[in-house]
């Protein structure tokens, strides 16, 4: 043990090269008292996980020195009434913010008894968008044409290095000289990125040799991966889902001790108008934090909260209450895949009915989108009843310091 | 435990007044066993974690049933030259995708090598802004022209409700008769959300009987809270804070395997002109990416990624290399509060020598957020010499899956 | 004649430089001829203006070859209830849309008979935005203290050039080494554009002289000027301004052929709902036209159709009716300068009580802006109205063709 | 002459109805006389017009009391490089902001030296989305699913409403019960939306009485029609059109007073970091002043620069020198229809030999389009180079006042 301190402390042995030389418990061990000898400061609880990590230090985690424990609340039973996740759910959501899963719970309550929401999904596709230079316009509208010309020799060459994806889509923008190939996948299970990288890596080979575009990066920003931007809400990324829940007067008063006109007010006030005179592309109360929950929980990728925080949250007067709606236009979801396999992940993935791939292949990434659409629309009911009701303020008092 | 679980089957006991009746371990315990039971699946991993949770049930968490536990790998040693933050930090990432250590490390030894990042905060404030119902246009005028002259008024109504904040802005927004009144304030070393939402209430609420504006969501979505937002861009939400380092020609072509001139069109083309075809509110590679694992591991609220992920990448050449630097205009963090205190999240903060309220009081999260920064900044230089060497798909086939 | 078009196609005589040796109406003449030889078409009718353009060929317009001809309609009588605007207006509006000003003309009945619009300017500030390049990060943060530190003496050098202008904002905004400076003038009666830019000039002298900033431009686009961008939705730019009023049931249906509950659900579903999943700055029908046609009559910048655009309309549900309203963020207009003082422009100014300067200074450009919003507001009700009844398509049939 | 005025005067003659009884010229002086007396003003300017009415009246403005002059200078000569424009032209500019025309002016020098700039035309189609309501958000897919299954039912009802226009786009999106159909056209040498709105109701039926979609708006603002939408970026609308042009560092020292290092800094920092933080939709620096002036010259709809200020400008440094572009992804044209018929507007349209329905159909906007693309270009040679040298505020101080 001292050994590899030693040399670590001299350089001799690189911090990422322990596991070259011991078993991975042993090496994000010894990395992780390096650590707290270099750093004075003691990382025991880190330390002290649970899970297997053989494979977490290959696939998920370089320079492991241990693992955080994020504490997980159920929400629930929550009524789906979907294509695909059809029946009652419990709802796993990882968060250290007081008073969230209370809120998600409530509004689980209001769907499950309303019948439960209805939920689709509307679009499917995994994008990765190469930026190549032309050398002028008239380079860049001639790259143009010839991928529009030769769609089924581009798709050939993504897909031959995937079993699983299919090229489903292609477009071209342009910004002067810099052309961007937007190519969409159905990724099936898998969130995609990875297999989408890869094809699009071949793809961009096949354009550049045959155009003469020179491929500056394999993602060019109009995928657009992980930051918010108009084209995931236009043309989708991901799962493009959307849930909708019909609530009585009655219900609506019972549960969220307010009316339904009121609901409607705050919606239209706060979501939607305030929305628009803040220059959001986010027309909800509080997606990113039912997403940002259960990503966490069930092993996704947590920086895609970002696409899930484009949702638009509707409410619609009917004759005796009101329905209500969330659209996700941009869900990257995967039940294979990046954390999906780590143990505690695994579980609540499981907890849902939709760890491993589907069957059909697709179907359970497909029943988990529909899910999460639904929680999220609990969410919004939650905080939309509460704002109504004028009790954020207490919740906070009571639950959240 | 049997009894409590056929009271629980029976709905004449709740799954969240299990700790009620029980011991947090036992109530956690029990609930699980319940969700078990009904679900038919086993939670045995989740149920094994090792934090303490006496203040997570009442201060985190509602209706726990375990935890999930999150790989934290660390990158570094970075050196960092802030005003708040000076000297090498380990950064720990709690991720589950492969590859995103490795890449932030990597950025971290280029900037490390070239005598480290600068950083500095240009601004600093928590901000809620509620929505108020004007009778017409008149109206709302009188309501915002009320606001400006007795700013003092709703300042000391804000403040009685805290210790440590203080209210240091406020600003009015219209959309017809909505009126929004977007309240800022300096919250030290908490990331302060919940402090901002009580005291708004209270300014709210003299706003309301002075003016007779009808309050109608104590937050109006000008906030802008976890939904991608130009209000935040423009006028920041939290802390905003910029970072930059200098490298030369060679250490470029050493550590990235290209060239200036290549980063340079890499960003240029991707980060900008990318972005901007994209309709986008980020003009970055992987912020996000960053943002994300650090808030998980050291207990801040992930669906604040949304905010973070507004970050803008520059890349000026200069004589003999370049100036790579990165700009987060809302970046919401706190040392106390939220999940830092919680066992594995606290020791994440330590190792940065964060944990904690500082001294003076803001002090510790102003550092934390000057690291923050340069991690951004470590992960851009990274992910933008990797697109530059061409090699980002062969990292994914070789790390990634 | 036959000289100096010889001159000309020589290229011994400049087409610029003929005002220098001949009668604004024999150098627009001449110039005329030798473009039509030059192309060989007619423009006789461009050269039957009759507008005197001494000053034009100074002030307006170089290279004048002739003018072109926009058909006025008249929209009114309006009745508008303002701080500045009061009474009965006739709205000219230059438009070669058929449909155009029927359809204001609707919008304006409905209000007259309803007892007149209100109308409030909420800001007012035209401004300039100056880029600096500071070395690095540290420099930017020097660069940001100073001008907070010193905004009076900032002030001073931009006041020294303007007999009018006052300067009532300074806000910084960071990307990188970039260092954007949005100044912010009252600058009365006129849009004001020029005069802001000339003070803006002395003001970034003053800094770059202190700081070492390094200026790149006197417009970093954060002004941002012709260009729709957020920061004039949250900050405004140009008068901020809002107009309503209250329908009733009986009027909505009389006038509009259709009902309250309808007009309510279609700027729902169109004006919010639509426009946020087109990612877009713009919350309303048709603001855009109504300010085009307005901009052209009376002689203002119609590039700053833009900056109008960015407007949301909203309805409220109120007892017996509804409250209709429009909030313009950004309308920059002025009464003197720009093409305000040729002839047919003025005329146009005049018939609306707003030509020259004001009195108080300013008071006839807020007039300006009040009538403008409250003519806003007829198009939208006009338009959504006839989207409600659905006849929108045979409007087209009938007039636009 | 005062029998109809006493009748308008009564209310017993309405305004519109002027044209019923007497001819256009009658009709127009009496109106205009009538709104002369009720506001005490005089017209007489406004009624000195020397465009013939006839159809004036009847198809580009209703309530006509005479027309608004606008000078028209010309830039030029300006070598366009493009598939439907190839030549020089000068480019004729109707403005009233002094030193807009001798800024296109010079940069119509520089690219003309330089041998002219490319043009291509990457996309073409005019666009409207209805809004209908559905019941649910099931009964939101079933409509979306019809609508893709029945593409070529939908196209045939919406193309039996013209004989130019060919469908050649239909995509949908929701906004929870809110689905959006945006339907796309061929509309040839014309701008195309009036076209589209009567065979998009056609379409809107067909959908209707299929689905039991309720129709709620013919325009559901996904179109996106004159508000600054992403849609448009990203989708394009109208002509999407791109110039450029090389221009060594010997002709930007000589022309432009500056380098070509400085142009890139300039072009990066305003351009690009300046509008990313401004939150903007445009990316360039004063696209809007070119469309504007060359829109109201040729008989355009004025409204739609809101479309075109959404253009990306950019500088790639090549050897010896620099590459300019300009990007407009939706700029809305036609040569056919509009004003475009009005004699001054008619003639402006024939000096870019561009008047009237081209051979083959559609010919004639595209060529119009590629002119404008490349004046747009020369717009922002101008303004960076005038920034790059800053001359800005002298230029003003000179011509502007």
């Amino acid at each position: 043990m001292e050994d590899y301190l030693e040399r670590l402390k001299k350089g001799s042995l690189k911090l990422y090269a322990l596991e070259d030389e011991l078993v991975p418990g042993d090496a994000v061990r010894v990395r992780r008292m390096y650590i707290e000898r270099e750093t004075g400061t003691s990382l025991q609880k880190l330390g002290s996980y649970t899970i297997a990590i053989d494979r977490v230090v290959q696939k998920n985690c370089e320079n492991m020195i241990g693992a955080v424990q994020v504490p997980v609340g159920v929400a629930g039973p929550l009524l789906v009434q979907g294509e695909f996740a059809k029946g009652l759910f419990y709802v796993p959501l990882a968060t250290t913010e007081g008073a969230l899963v209370a809120s998600v719970n409530r509004g689980c309550s209001a769907i499950t008894r309303a019948g439960g929401a209805d939920v689709r999904i509307f679009r499917d596709g995994m994008t990765r968008a190469p930026v190549f230079a032309a050398r002028d316009i008239s380079h860049a509208r001639e790259i143009c044409d010839w991928i529009v010309s030769h769609r089924q020799e581009i798709a050939s060459a993504a897909e031959g290095t995937t079993s699983h994806g299919k090229m489903t889509g292609i477009t071209t923008a342009i910004g002067g000289t810099s052309v961007f190939v937007r190519l969409e996948f159905d990724t099936k299970d898998a969130m995609g990125m990875n297999m989408v990288t890869i094809a699009s890596a071949k793809a961009a080979e096949a354009i550049s040799t045959a155009t003469g575009a020179h491929l500056i990066a394999l993602s060019g920003n109009l995928c657009t991966d992980k930051k918010p931007a108009a084209v995931n809400m236009v043309m989708g990324r991901g799962r493009t889902v959307a849930a909708g829940v019909g609530l009585s007067d009655d219900l609506i008063r019972e549960i969220f001790k307010t009316n339904t006109r009121t609901l409607i007010e705050v919606n239209m006030r706060k979501n939607l108008v305030g929305s628009a005179r803040a220059g959001s592309f986010g027309f909800n109360a509080q997606a990113a934090n039912i997403i940002a929950a259960l990503f966490i929980a069930c092993g996704q990728d947590p920086a895609h909260v970002v696409e899930g925080s484009l949702a638009v949250t509707t409410i619609d007067p009917v004759d005796g209450g009101a329905y209500i709606s969330v659209t996700l236009p941009s869900l990257p979801v995967g039940t294979i895949g990046g954390g999906t396999g780590i143990d505690t992940q695994h579980e609540c993935l499981n907890l849902l009915g939709v760890a491993g791939g589907g069957n059909p292949p697709g179907a359970n990434a497909k029943k988990f989108a529909e899910i999460i659409a639904v929680a999220v629309l609990a969410g919004e009911l939650s905080l939309l009843g509460a704002l109504g009701a004028q009790h954020l303020a207490r919740a906070h008092q009571q639950l959240g310091r």
